[in-house]
């Protein structure tokens, strides 16, 4: 992977900077965010702009460029990744490390008095520009929104927003209909007396009215708005997408219904003019809700006071919690996403040891596994393929540049999932076709009892996430070792495979109590700088636990895995895992081979079944 | 106990909250914080405001007054208290539970349209005056700032503020001078670019300077502020306290010293308008730095565009992290407080048989041995001596009213601590003097569990402290049990037994990094309410632990217990411990057995020795 050669763009940026026909006064600095105008994390081609001034595509990044610095804000999972993909113009600002100072602090130290500081006011979330520019402000600078962003100006080849066909949800995958999710969003809506909802968020527009899309890749969206009043629903949707009479009947677009339920489709470019329409015509006490993460343009949009601004959207929090035609797709999704990574393995097994399987060649198979399987859509996310010292980059994606040959020498870590219209996965798992050494078990074993760790937990109705995630650390650190990322993460239903608002996470804390229904990831891992990466990632649903004295009737709760793939016991060294560790790991491979067997059974498909067995047989312990 | 009536009070309040003597406008709402104008947690008689007005005096809790209603917010510490000292013209706000508004959202949801809320500004924290204003305004109401406080003046016999005489601690105890303390304030002062900083809380200042006081019962402080320029120290401190020659002596204020070292000494009152005139006198770029929780009257004698505010000060930091020579002395402490418990326990077991110990005798026999100590100043916090159903109200005080006696039958809680010269101590234990049951010892072994998976625990340097917190409850969360209270609270050196900016609990998020030399609380609970209470608390000193691969070179950390009291074995089911914590706890026992032995012997204190020996006979588990 050699660096993008960023030299010249970084030029034209500084000139456009201070053209009058941009900017009203010059920008002495311009912050380019990672997000699209919804705050999307995976985001479209046309708007992946921060990887365009930069060569770094990593999922999460800020560039900030002044007169004189260049320089990206990124997280543990991407320092390497990032260090990679940037040319020298760049300084990596390493978030979560001591000594990196956050971007404001960074800015107020580098920028002349009474500096200007550029931002396109439609990526930017509201509550970011509030911080920032306070910040800002003490120090005598002035954030500034750019209307017209800056990068596109001087990207000459940027490609077109996508706007592709859309998907219909029936009810037996949803559960719900958009017409109920509409009646108990306006409850939400009239317990906070507010008028008027704002659906921002890609995912929350595709939830809430059962359809989704493919306009940006891995997740089932579509660009569209949507405003919810008490008694009007418009979507701002652009393209001949509403001409398709499946789903205009499916949003009953042509039918007598009553007026609370009759939805108007407007222009997507039409929403800031509408919102600040409604913002204009609002009577006292009559609020507008918005996550407090939609854009600053859409915030402005509407005068202060009548704003109702909140981190979890009512939409967000009841995507979060699963219902059971949503939960039994999950499971379904996850039992056919085993077969394709038996099959997998399988494979690799055989294949590995004669040296011609690379990287890209194992992300591709085991795309082809997954997609012979029903309602397959699409990966869920760039599959993590990679090798020996390879699978120290957290977030890597092979490229020919870097793509490693699999051989029975170096670990082997995979992460990766798909999109079926039942759910959506998320799996990783590490394997080594020959023999490991005593040092890679000894680390593996560590993340597995992290992981069982979580996945056994039992623990009080109300708990938040971030509480669990040292449960995944403790045998880690108890030998020195640990990860810089977060332990879980929420997954959506036929959505994107990261969602909020729960997690488990040290780096969260406002994130919303667990409940039965959700689902999240739990992956802890350890990575070895140069030498190798190890994670063990499982998506596992919330379900109420059984305790002797459930918490004065409070409840108790705790995790059922989804994912039913073996976990390599040859990476496993069994002495240093407790009865009850050997246990679970028993008790999982056991289901494992009843459900995904049976499966496997009714595919036909009897070579990946002998693997599956042998790769279940139960650990034992020697006392 | 019986409640406060405080019908009539809260007439006279009502009465004053429209009289225009004391309001501008009438307020409609009128809130009564539970700290004093240096947001102390332990305050003087003169400031229990909120207990006067309604009877409630736990050491946390907020009261509003309304036309109509009453109410008080606390949090799960003392939800029992409050309903046993609250007359019903008042409602009881369960802090931490699902249901319970705000105060912010309570007042929206109570308040006629357009209502003032009232608040004495100099007790209000300005980041709280902060948000409740913003909700308060956003629904149509005003926080204003009340200048005489409504509760002193229906307060006809409110104690006077009080002035004791300072207590010097010279370098043997605090390590480094107090001009080093200035210099190396300055020296953070300069790095953040702020020309000024304040010091407002009690501790800060009594810590800057090297003096105690007792000022306010427990903890030994004096009622003062300090203004700290680039180049002038002013101390405001009202009476003849510097009077004293020694005092003189040790602030060196008549001595010839360098401008930069030269104390002003200005009347306690003096504070608002010096800050005032300080404000008005500021170039620009000269910013102030100011706790935000300092009050807000004080912050907003700083015009707002030269405000540096911080949740934790450096004072804060630096006092939190004890140096060799505070260390040392909170060991000595502690050691002299475990020969205190050892002889109370001793001679608690030969009484309690004869029926004649209440809970009030045994408080004052704990007292009556820690005072033997050298260098004994005083209790730390209001001894916490309550058997059976008592021992479930978390922060109960034994009063005539509730005064138990111990028995045979019950289990006992003693949470109890002194201010001595050298250190504070605060310990927890949990006992009974006959047979427990079989169900109290497996909750005592669930909490032990708990008490050791924290003390025990290895994490890297940069840990903050609350994600130990879970630790703590992972046994007892496998039963279905839990308690409402934080793990662990920073611990001072001769100052307040509870400070920032580190501690362990899941209630927080913004707690700074756990570093060696800090030292916190350890102690879980479990409360079974109406029946008996368990705590088991050491204080614990962070130091730099042994790991096989120490975190990449970022450094392990774990606590030893500075706490040298014997956990009575008898209370614990062996059983249920793995042979870690059976081991942890017989090293423990060795270690007080020897540490204590040692002093109990050298003060020929023999009864109490045997008493220690028989108490730290190792378990033995039957495989």
């Amino acid at each position: 992977m050699s660096p993008k050669i960023t030299t010249e763009l970084l030029k034209q940026l500084r000139q456009v900077m201070k053209n009058p026909k941009y900017v009203q006064e010059p920008v002495q600095a311009y912050i380019v965010p990672s997000g699209d105008a919804h705050q999307s994390e995976y985001i479209a081609p046309c708007d992946c702009r921060r990887a365009f001034i930069s060569g770094f595509d990593g999922s999460a990044g800020t560039a900030i460029i002044t007169e004189q610095h260049a320089a990206m804000w990124t997280d543990g999972r991407y320092f390497l990744q990032a260090e990679h993909q940037m040319d020298n113009n760049w300084t990596l600002m390493k978030m979560g490390l001591k000594d990196t100072p956050t971007q404001e602090d960074w800015l107020v130290s580098v920028l002349p008095e009474g500096s200007k500081v550029g931002v396109d006011p439609f990526i930017i979330p509201a509550d970011q520009w509030k911080r920032m520019s306070k910040v800002l402000r003490s120090a005598g600078h002035d954030l500034v929104p750019v209307k017209e962003n800056l990068i596109d100006t001087i990207w000459t080849d940027c490609p077109q927003r996508p706007c592709k066909p859309l998907i219909i949800l029936d009810l037996s995958y949803t559960g719900v209909s958009w017409r109920d999710k509409i009646v108990a969003l306006r409850s939400k809506m009239a317990e906070r007396k507010v008028m008027w909802f704002v659906v921002t968020a890609l995912d929350e527009v595709a939830w809430l009215f059962n359809l989704r899309g493919s306009d940006v890749e891995y997740n089932p969206v579509f660009f569209a708005y949507a405003v919810i009043g008490m008694n009007t629903i418009r979507l701002f949707i652009d393209g001949d997408r509403m001409m398709d009479p499946a789903v205009r009947e499916h949003l009953q677009l042509d039918s007598t219904l009553e007026p609370e339920f009759k939805i108007q489709v407007m222009p997507y470019g039409s929403i800031l003019s509408e919102l600040q329409a409604v913002g204009a015509g609002l009577s006292p006490k009559e609020k507008v809700w918005l996550s407090d993460k939609a854009s600053y343009a859409l915030t402005e949009a509407i005068p202060k006071a009548y704003r109702y601004l909140t981190p979890y959207t009512p939409i967000c929090i009841a995507k979060a919690v699963k219902n059971a035609s949503e939960t039994e797709g999950m499971r379904r999704a996850h039992i056919k996403d085993a077969v394709a990574l038996c099959e997998l393995f399988n494979w690799l097994e055989k294949e590995v040891p004669k040296g011609t399987v690379t990287e890209i060649i194992a992300a591709d198979k085991a795309e082809e596994f997954r997609s012979q399987q029903k309602d397959f859509v699409e990966l869920s996310f760039a599959t993590i393929s990679s090798t020996g010292p390879n699978g120290a980059i957290i977030h890597y994606k092979p490229v020919p540049e870097t793509n490693r040959t699999l051989s029975v020498n170096e670990i082997y870590l995979l992460d990766s999932g798909a999109q079926y219209k039942d759910g959506t996965t998320d799996v990783t798992r590490t394997m080594h076709f020959g023999t490991p050494s005593a040092y890679e078990k000894e680390c593996f074993t560590y993340v597995l009892k992290g992981h069982i760790a979580v996945s056994a937990a039992i623990f009080p109705n109300g708990t938040k996430g971030h509480l669990l995630d040292s449960f995944a650390r403790s045998a880690l650190w108890d030998c020195g070792l640990d990860y810089l990322h977060g332990t879980g993460h929420g997954v959506g239903s036929f959505l994107n495979v990261h969602e909020g608002p729960c997690g488990i996470s040290y780096k969260t804390f406002a994130d919303e109590p667990l409940e039965a229904g959700m689902i999240v990831s739990d992956e802890p891992g350890y990575y070895e700088d140069g030498s190798f990466g190890i994670r063990i990632e499982n998506v596992v649903l919330v379900i109420p636990a059984e305790t002797k004295y459930n918490f004065k009737n409070r409840g108790s709760l705790t995790f059922e895995p989804l994912t039913l793939v073996p976990i390599q016991t040859k990476m496993i060294d069994v002495n240093l895992l407790t009865q009850k560790e050997c246990n679970w790991v028993n008790d999982y491979h056991q289901k494992c081979r009843e459900v995904v067997g049976a499966e496997l059974e009714r595919q036909g498909r009897h070579e990946a079944l002998r693997w599956l067995i042998r790769e279940t047989e139960p650990l034992v312990q020697v006392q």
